[in-house]
Parts: structure tokens; sequence; C-alpha cells
């Protein structure tokens, strides 16, 4: 059977190894296994989520409230915008997604930097556009400025910020700074995924929504309830931006594109700032020590305003995850990334303790 | 901002009211509100799956096992097929979806008939494909074959079996006979989401997954956990076809297309068999009454293999559908179908009693 011609280029995205995974194939027990390597919160959600899912979970045989009128409303108040700025996906790449598929097509080109949230390659390839790419890994503004200059017809531009895998983040002026220089038909979108650390750890690199879509109305700003907020497995995440452009990507937003516990469980979830506010405090206590380990092992790392850390290692990085796995350590790989590095996940402090001891046996061994 | 140019022709599905809009926009309480419009299992879900989901519950943080180990060899032995002729989708509308971004393009066209599920023709229109429909509502098998072999260029057919929002269904024996004329590059999509429904009441509607796609490699059957099954909230569908097409498939599916708690939720749905069981018997037994209710009020129905009920009602159904709703009964209006026509979804008995009650008081008022 003949496919479309756009199939021929897609790749599927390399999800971090699940748990089950290491269980089946090394023989280790679930309990024994950490996981960190997909920037779940280690934590896990607020206590209050999980007895309000465990409350409702008889209602799973119900759709959800499609308008979701309760999770805008309250993202709307907390962001200080109105619920028709707001549109809700299965987890940020959905919006993401609908992002490319209203804007990107085989005749324009997206721009984005060249280590960067895979997914906004892999979406668009799927809509048969071009991708350009920054010569440098991160993000830089001077790069990214120039090729916009020299390509006429760039319809969607990613800033990922902070920067996902490699962790680095623009301050929010240099951001701004660009946007002005980028035209009103250029959709713009703010991938704020992880911007609940950066802007606990540096506050130039605070991005507000509400600020960003007034003052730029060709932007969209992303935010997610996977990483902070420690929802990870049940995918919500949203797009804020101006009505019209919130109202286009809806045309591409299928019924029920989340689960009635997905939504029971946001809306809870905005209820408990303070498990977020405990969570990313612990998270940056713990980044310290993943800096001195780094130091100790004369290991080059970028410094991260996530909750997780790049280590740009000198043996082989694919050696270092294979051989972490089989004592049931899960981090990740960044060798597809064209890199010869790991990003851990910021875990626990008994996650990390015992990383640093297996690391280092791995490491000097 | 300029959009794609598909996107002037894209409207939005219509979703069945939720229960919370009824409750905000006619004041009655959540409780005294009797949603029979989605056609959910008016059972609920299997008492060992809400077990489950409460046991697993503090899981959220975490992605799902994206390869869905578990669920695919659990779908795999129950149908016996292999894991490779499965796909896992958002709901079955997730692999309807696959399958026309895989076959549909500017320049063919789609087969359906005139009157089924919405979501194949918002799908088609997001490729830019051609719609072709049938003369009559429901499923006519020389119509579709008179369309077919007059148009070379169908790249993709949907059959629904049986057929929502109408409730009729094709003998398996005129199915495999039309398939027998279609070319092997046309995809022929069996939506079986309420083949458990069907293939109970009458065995001449059974479609086997396994013989289907042995007999015709053209052909992938979809199967859904939101009707019989009860999980209508967690959106878990799936697809079984020949590996070459899944395989394609799978390049379209983007990572943790499924929630931790619906991966869960239906694995262990899975292994009650008998929740289901009861649900269809309790279904037929009361659909007895709805069909026995609309002879004596003279209403026309259709007579249905599914878990819902279509009358061709003589007053307005958009009248009826309101009158219904300010007494907190939602049902389905057809209108938008191009049907006077009301969809009830077969409730519980205690909920068919007092719609029985409310829509003879508003019928014949």
């Amino acid at each position: 059977m003949k496919f479309n011609k756009v199939l021929e280029s897609l790749v599927n995205y390399e999800a971090g190894k699940p748990i089950e995974l290491v269980v089946r194939e090394h023989g280790i027990e679930a309990k024994d296994v950490i996981k960190i390597a997909s920037n779940e919160n280690p934590y896990g959600c607020s206590p209050k989520v999980v007895k309000a899912i465990q409350n409702e979970a008889f209602k799973m045989s119900l759709y959800p409230d499609d308008s979701m009128y309760e999770l805008k409303e309250a993202l709307a108040e907390k962001y200080g915008v109105e619920s028709e700025n707001i549109i809700i996906g299965s987890g940020s790449d959905q919006v993401i997604e609908f992002s490319l598929f209203a804007k990107a097509n085989p005749s324009n080109k997206i721009l984005v930097a060249k280590t960067t949230f895979a997914m906004y390659e892999i979406y668009g390839k799927r809509t048969g556009t071009t991708i350009l790419k920054t010569p440098s890994h991160g993000h830089n503004i001077q790069e990214l400025s120039d090729i916009y200059k020299n390509n006429k017809d760039v319809a969607v531009i990613f800033l990922c910020l902070p920067n996902n895998p490699l962790g680095e983040c623009l301050d929010k002026d240099d951001v701004f700074g660009f946007l002005k220089e980028i035209s009103d038909d250029t959709l713009v979108v703010i991938d704020g995924a992880y911007q609940e650390f950066a802007s606990f750890k540096d506050k130039n690199k605070k991005i507000d929504p509400k600020e960003l879509i007034n003052t730029f109305a060709n932007t969209i700003y992303l935010g997610t309830f996977s990483k902070a907020y420690g929802l990870g497995g049940m995918r919500v995440g949203y797009g804020i931006g101006d009505k019209e452009i919130i109202k286009s990507l809806h045309k591409l937003r299928s019924p029920f594109n989340i689960t009635t516990l997905s939504l029971k469980a946001a809306i809870e979830a905005l209820k408990d700032e303070e498990f977020i506010k405990s969570s990313i405090v612990s998270n940056f206590e713990e980044m310290v020590k993943y800096e001195e380990f780094a130091k100790k092992l004369d290991i080059e790392f970028i410094p991260s305003y996530t909750n997780f850390i790049t280590y740009k290692v000198k043996k082989d990085s694919s050696f270092i995850c294979e051989e972490l796995m089989k004592r049931g350590i899960i981090i990740r790989n960044l060798k597809s990334y064209g890199l010869n590095a790991v990003r851990i996940t910021i875990g626990t402090k008994e996650q990390n303790d015992r990383l640093f001891k297996v690391f280092e046996d791995i490491y000097r061994g």
C-alpha cells in the first residue's frame, strides 16, 4: 500500500525508557529502578490531586466537559487573561502540533535552535515545511535574528525558555528585543514548559504570558502540567495567545483531547501552589549537588534553569547510560541530538545520592 | 495573521453537552441531571478498574510506557493477532486521524455513508481531501460500490459497523463481498466502536479482526474502550491491521498519546469481561422498552445494534432536546446531520423510566 509522501521523511520520537522496560529486559524489580530521565517531578504530584482522582475515579465512563470551562477559568485567573485566550492540549506537545498545522506548509519554513525540544521538528516534518536551525546548539539571539532576516517565509519560530534538553535560558529582555524584529505574520511560540523553574531561579528569565501576548499579538505561550505540577502521565498542557490565534488553533483540536481524570487533576493541581513551590525549592537545593559532583569528576555541565542538568561527558554517553541501566538507573542519552552528553533529571535526595555513587563507579571505572 | 488555507473549511465537532453545562445554564444540581447523549456506559466501568486506578493514582507524575507493551500484548491475545498488528490511539478517533493523514490528500478522495460518525469528515477536511458520500443516510453497499467504481482515486473508505449515529449494521457477508471489489491500495477502515453490541445481538454482524485483516490486507479494524468497556472519559482506542499499515500509522503517533492512568484502566478492563457482558445484556433488555415506547407514541425508530436508539420524531427535534434539557435530561439532537431525529443512549432502568415519563409529557404536550 502506498502512503502519503510526507510519511517517508518521518521518524518517531525517542521517548525516555520506561521503568517497565528495565524490569523486563534487565530482570530488576520495579521498586529498585530509578527513572531520572524524563524530567518528571520526583516528588510526584500534590497529595490533594491524588485524593481528588481517587474520589472521582468512578467517573471514568463519562466524557470530559469538552469546553473545559473550569480549567480554562482557573488558568485565566492565574495568568490574568480571559478564557478565550486559552487552548488546552494533550500536553503542550499538542499545542505545538496545532501551531504548526495552522501555519507551516511545504512552501514555507520554521526556525528553531539546533538542539531543542525534538517535537518541533517532528511535527514540523509532518506538515512538509522546511526546518531552519541555528549553527549553535542552544538559543543564540544573533543567529536566530540573522537566519530570520535572510529567509522571507518563516511561518513559525520556536523559543524554548528554558531550553530542553540543554537547560539554558534566554533573558526576557533579549527575547522581547528579538520579538520586535519579527513580522506580525510569523507566529512565535514561547515554550514555557520549564518556566516555573527558570523564573524561580532568576527573575530575568521570567516570561509573563499576559505581558507577552499583549505586547506581541503574534506570539503564543505554552505551559504544561507535566513538569513542576507533577502530572506528566496525565497529558495536560495549554497555549495562551491572542483570541484570533486561539480561535484558529481550536479548529484543529479534536473533541475530548484530554481525559476526564486529567481535567480534574489539572484543576486540582492549580489549587495547591504550595506543593509546586516546595518541589522547585528542593529541585535547586539538589541541583547544587549535581554541579559539585560534575566538578569533582571534571565533567563540563550546562548551568540549568530547569529540573534537569546536562553533562558533557568525556566517556561515551551511550556506554554510561547502558551501564547505569543495568544497575537500575535510567537517565537520558543525548547521542541522538549529536551530543556526547547525558541529561539527568534532578531526583529526590535518595535518588540523587544513589546516582552519584553508581555514576562515579562507572565513570572512573 | 494568515493561517493555512485548509483551516477556512474546518468546523468543530459538536460534542454532547456535558452535565456541568446543564448545571451552569439551567441551575439544576448535578445529581439530578441524566446524560444519555454520548453513548457512555450507564453502568460506569468495572469496579475492578476503579480500584486499580485508585491504587495507582500516585503514578500520575510518571509518563506511561510509550511502547504500551502490556496493553498491546493483552489485545493481541484477545484477538489472536500479534503486537505488531496493533496501534493504540487516544480513542479510536485518533486512529481515524492517523489513517486519514497516512493516505488522504488534496488530490484524492475518501468515501463514507451520508450519515455516519462525524470525525471521518472532520479529520478528512484537515487533509484537504474530497469527501464522497452515499445518497442514502445509512450504509448502502450498492451505493458505496457504485461510487467507488465511478471514482478512480478513493484513498480511504470508512464503514461504521454498527453505524453511529443511526444504529443500523451491515451483515459481515455483505461487507466481505464489498471488500473483494476494492483495490489493494485503498485503505478500508472498519470502525467497530460498537461491535461488542452488534455481535451480541446478531452473529451475522460480527466482524472478527483477525479474519478481516488476514483476508483483506488493505483493511484496518478499529476498537475502543469508550463504549462497552465504560471508559469513554479515558480516551483509549486501537487499530488492528496488517503490520505494514500499522508501522506507517505509528509514524504519525505522538509519544505518550494516552495517559498513564488510561493505560492502566484499559489493561484492567480487559480482565473483566463479565462486566462487559452484563452491561450488554442489560442494554438490550432496556432497548426493548425504547422500542415499545416509540410504538406507543407512534415514533419511527431505527432498529439498533448499539447502545443507543434513534427516533425519527414528528415534533421539532431541537424543541424536544431543549425541553428535556430544561428538565435535566440530556439526549442528542441529530439536526446537524440533516435529520429531524434524536439519538438516545440506552441508560439504566431508572434513567430510562424518567426519560419515558418526561419525553411523553413533552411529546404529547
